[in-house]
Order: C-alpha cells, then sequence, then structure tokens
C-alpha cells in the first residue's frame, strides 16, 4: 500500500532536500529522525545504472557525532569490541559498538580526525545517547554533539573520473577506507573512499552548505559527461554485496559474532569495553544463529518485518530480514537469521511471501 | 510535496497498522523507528470530530523501556531532574529526561510498576541506549529491555462512556494520570487516564496481542454509537492545548526551564541525576529563551524546519519551530522558542512564511 509521509521539524530535510524534490525523488525512508531518499526512477533501473555509470547520494542521515577532549578516545574504546588502540589518523574504521550485554548498537565508519578527536557517522539508532549515558556517568572529560556536516556519497564505476575532474587526479590515490582533505573552488571538504555500495566511490563530507550546494550543482553542470544521476543506496545491490543494514539485518538483540563481525572483536588485549566479559561468554559457549544470505524462487517481496523460514520438513530454521527482487539474479534475495546448526550453504528451504509458498537456497554473504 | 513512505523491517508497523490501512489511513510520521499515522481524512475535519465525539489512536510508537532489577530506581532518578523518591505505584509522572549538559533527552511519561520496575512510555528518541549507556558505565544491576507493549489512546469527550460500557463504571474512578488494570473478554489490561489530547481519554496498554486486536474490533462493533472514528494525535489540538513534541518543539540543545518545566526540576533535594550540577549553573544565571505560543494571520502552513520570528524593528526576536492551521482560531497557531528579554504577552511580530511575510502575536502556552 502506498502511504504519503508527514513533515515536521522532528524530521529533517537536508540542504539538498528541494534539489532532490527538483530531480523527481519518489519515496522516503526515515534514517535517524532525517528524510533519506530511496527512489528516483525504480531500483532495478537505478541498480542497473549505479552497475555501469555514476550517481550521487544524500546521505547526510548518516549523521556525524564528534567527540573530542582528554578521555575521548577512551570513551570510543568502552562503546566497542573493536582495537581502536592503533588507529591512525586519515583512516576509516568499520566499528560495531556494542552495550554491557553484547548486544548491537550500531555499526558506525569511525574517522579518528586528531589524536583526541573522533567523529562517528552512524546508522539508524541515537548514538549520541549511549555516548551520553557512558560519558555523563563515568564524569568523563569529553565533549560529545552532533557535527554539523552533511554527506554525499560519489558511488558506482566512473566516480573515479568525475571526482578526478572535479578535485584533481590525487583523489584515486586515496586507498578504500583512507580520507583525506581536497579542494574546490577555494573550499576544502574532507572525503572518503568509502560508501554503501560495492561499485566504488567516495562519501564528500560537508561542513560548509554554500560551498556543498556549490558542489552539488557542479557535479551536475560536468555529469552529462558520465551519465550522472541522482540516487540513493540501493537496495539490491547492497543486500547483493553483503552491506548489513542496522535496524533491518540485526539490532540490540543481536551480537557481532551473530553478524559475522568476528574480524572486528578483540577479546584478547587489554582494550577496555562494555560488553567484554559478556562477549568472552558468548564466544566461549559458542552462537547458536548467524546472518546468511538466502536466494528465493519468487519475483516480487516486500518485507517489513522478520518472515519464518523452514526446512523441508516443515522445522523453522530462520527468519528472513530484508529482501528485494535482484535483477542480477532474477529472484528475490535477502538476509536471514539463521540457525547454524540447522543448515548449510546451498541448503533448500521453504518460505511464505505474499501469501504463497516459495522455495529458496541458503548462501554466503556477498551473494554471489 | 507529496511523496511516499519506504517500508523495511528498520519501519516497524505495529498490530493494528493492517486494519488502520482498511480503515483508510492517509499518510504516516516515522517516530521511534516505527509508523504512525497522521491523517485518515484532514486535520481539520478529525479536529473537530475529537473534540466532540471520541478517536481510537495507534499510538504503540510511544515505546515502552521497561526498568527492572535492584539500581533500578537508581537508574531512573540519574536520568530525570523530577524528584521521582516518592513516587507511587498507580500513577504516571511525566518526567524531563537530562543529561549531564542539562539538555533534554525526552519527556516520557514514567509509569511504577513495582517498588523495583519501571516502565518508560518514550517520546521520539532512542532513551533505550542513554539507560543502557549509564547502566552500562556504572555497571549498575539493572535489566534493561524493551517491553512488547502495544498502546490504543481513547482520546475525545465521549471516551468515558465507551470505556465503561467495555470495562465497566469503575474505569471513570480513575483520576487523572493514574492508572490501574481493568478486564475485557478475559483479558487484563493497564489502562492509564492519559493520552497526548486535552479532551479526555485514556491510554490502553495492550501486552497480549491477540487480545488486543479483540479488543480493537470490539470498539469499531460498538463505536457507532458514539460516532468512534480511528484517528491520530491531532496537530492543531495538541498545540492549541500546548502538549510539546519531543523533536519537533525541544531536543537535546534546550534545557527544562526553556521548555517551561520548572515544576519539574528539584534541584533542592539529595536527589543524584546526572544534569544537576549543570541545572543550578543554568537556573543561577537564568534562562535566555522559552517556548512560548504564536498565533499568525496566515491560512496555512507546513513547518520542517526552525523560522525566524522578527520584531517589528526586524531585529530576531525567537523561532518558530510547529505550526498548523487551528479551525478554532481560524490562524495558524504554532510553538516558538522566544528570546524572553525581548518580547512579552500580545506582542506583534513578523515572520515569513511560504514566500510571504504575516503578522503574528506572542501568547501563552496552551493558546487561549
Amino acid at each position: 500500500m502506498k502511504t504519503f509521509i508527514t513533515r515536521s521539524r522532528r524530521l529533517k530535510g537536508t540542504p539538498f532536500t528541494s534539489r532532490l524534490e527538483k530531480q523527481g525523488v519518489k519515496s522516503y525512508t526515515i534514517y535517524n529522525h532525517m528524510l533519506l531518499p530511496t527512489t528516483f526512477s525504480t531500483p532495478e533501473d537505478e541498480y542497473n545504472h549505479l552497475k555501469e555509470h555514476v550517481q550521487i547520494w544524500d546521505v547526510s542521515v548518516q549523521r556525524e557525532i564528534e567527540i573530542t577532549g582528554e578521555d575521548s578516545s577512551k570513551l570510543m574504546q568502552l562503546m566497542t569490541c573493536r582495537n581502536l588502540s592503533n588507529s591512525k589518523i586519515g583512516t576509516c574504521y568499520y566499528v560495531p559498538l556494542v552495550d554491557s550485554e553484547g548486544g548491537m548498537i550500531n555499526d558506525p565508519l569511525v574517522y579518528k580526525l586528531e589524536d583526541k578527536r573522533w567523529r562517528v557517522s552512524i546508522a539508524d539508532s541515537d548514538v549520541l545517547l549511549f555516548a551520553k549515558g557512558i560519558a555523563g556517568a563515568k564524569k568523563l572529560d569529553v565533549n560529545i554533539f552532533e557535527a554539523k556536516i552533511d554527506t554525499l556519497a560519489i558511488q558506482g564505476p566512473k566516480s573515479y573520473k568525475i571526482m578526478s575532474q572535479i578535485f584533481g587526479e590525487k583523489i584515486n590515490d586515496l586507498k578504500f577506507f583512507r580520507y583525506d582533505f581536497f579542494n574546490f573552488n577555494g573550499n576544502k571538504f574532507l572525503i572518503s573512499r568509502s560508501g554503501f555500495s560495492k561499485q566504488g566511490g567516495f562519501e564528500i563530507h560537508i561542513d560548509n552548505v554554500k560551498a556543498g550546494l556549490e558542489l552539488y550543482d557542479h557535479f551536475f553542470k560536468i555529469g552529462n559527461d558520465y551519465n550522472l544521476k541522482p540516487g540513493t543506496p540501493n537496495h539490491p545491490e547492497r543486500i547483493e554485496s553483503g552491506l548489513l543494514s542496522y535496524g533491518s539485518d540485526m539490532d540490540i538483540n543481536d551480537n557481532p559474532f551473530e553478524c559475522g563481525f568476528d574480524g572486528y572483536v578483540d577479546l584478547e588485549s587489554d582494550i577496555v569495553f562494555l560488553g567484554k566479559e559478556k562477549l568472552k561468554k558468548i564466544k566461549k559457549k559458542g552462537i547458536k544463529r548467524k546472518l546468511m544470505g538466502v536466494k528465493i524462487d519468487f519475483k516480487t517481496v516486500n518485507v517489513s518485518e522478520e518472515v519464518p523460514i523452514f526446512d523441508l520438513s516443515n522445522k523453522e530454521i530462520g527468519k528472513l530480514r530484508s529482501a528485494t527482487y535482484s535483477p542480477k539474479f532474477k529472484k528475490v534475495i535477502g538476509i536471514a537469521m539463521m540457525l547454524i546448526d540447522q543448515c548449510k550453504i546451498s541448503q533448500k528451504f521453504k518460505i511464505k511471501l505474499n501469501g504463497d509458498y516459495a522455495s529458496g537456497e541458503i548462501c554466503n554473504l556477498p551473494i554471489k
């Protein structure tokens, strides 16, 4: 069913919203209390375009929490199971945040800007309140606030060429998950080689709205040569690529091992974080569930709650959490939390979608 | 501009969503990562109906955080400037939550269910993460989780009659901001005399989905006698009544004094809460801004960001945060954060809305 969205100050737009509306944005989701565009044409057309050309996405909803002060590194570490003690200025870190039960709070990208200055580019939950709760309780010497940053993602194989035309050739020296500062039109932008697709690209972090709007308009001035289009994080592409969406694929009831983040959990060194003791117990006991890919012999799907997955003897073996039609596989693909003892790669299953039973198959993430 | 909303597991529906859609819900907002209906017909028709008859609202978005355990009362108090030390089982408390800077985190209704068991019915921010941050940092002996509660509000002058037909006459012995348990069809419901309107009514807290759906259907089975309609928190009514909306009228950058919550701030007793020292400083220094009502000589408005308000000599004296056309006053009414030294009740001002200048007048909240 198609329903409209009601705006208010509580659901913030971005400096780019009026431009996106002129460019024909058709639908939004809400992410971090802000508007995130979801389609301009169709997810399938946008999938094909993203894989071949280049898109510009307004991802200002990735709100950036800044933590500064004497205890800022201590606070950053308290929130995550990933060892940040050797983190470097100029690198981005994908960081599972966990509570004292080992539950996932968020999975931001963290930027160390200075020795005592961190930027946390968050998924859809109020990380600011978690950080403020810890800091207030421990009376830490920190300042925690939302930085006034709006973010544009430039994604797709032609992103390298259009970015170098604007920011110079040296932008292509930037390695994956590194960031640096680049100039356009006399304004400096923090740019990271990152983004919520596997088609390559950059995220431009804008601290000057006027400069950001000039940059946005410049992209479209020169964009025809690259078939640049406005776009959005693409549901089929991100599921195929195994990029998890906090709140859809995982939430506070899941731990980092269940989400496949084993490589980001340090229980051996002497780092101090809230969930350490609990994660040790979970690791010792072993996990029962894990996020897996699925392919389903179906053409359309709209998942807005967990859907149970059954083995061929009708025993429930997992729950589908995200799904979409894949233009590549010509069937539905998805991400599901599966009972690991009950299933293996390529195993067939049954699921009821849109009132009909369909058969499916378990696969790895990313989905190949 | 009318745009559609894209559903996913991240934006949860409620057990009532499919019924609301059959009943013709036209638009939603997102509140606490969930769907909150905003219109079935028009805000004006719904305003008039609410003031005369009775409506049933799906306000399950008021997610309920439960805090239990030995340190649960300590944690509840740490989060708020309101003195909870004498709070009683059976009473609801409107409670400003504040961080260590004295900034507003949320303004929930708090229910003390047992001596060591609290329910926090929250406005639109992740209070769970704030509570978990504090508890994790202080290693408090508490269990913090989201209770599986869905809430129906029965609002309007005929709510008393329809509720007594269903739950018996003793429901009308319940005083304002009190709660008790009542039976229907063999199921027990926690019911509070509360709700986000000033037209009278109740909130039914449902812990059994099947029983809740049966109750919902029963309301509409007998509802014709009362002209019962599905409804939503009504923007004109709530602004007129001075009921504040967290995220729209106030946020983390505002303190409780600026929001008019002086009566809920205890700086004198020995209670311990995160923002106490900071609020003492703020009180000593005095506040510069305060939320006020405004009336504007205009017929339509759609506020999705702060709009500056100017005095007649073009000096900025405040910012409009929420506004709507009022069927009662036949003009726009709103809630604005005003510089208190620069303005007084009945003072005229200028504001630019929809590209045109309009004149307005400052008034008290509620707006009379």
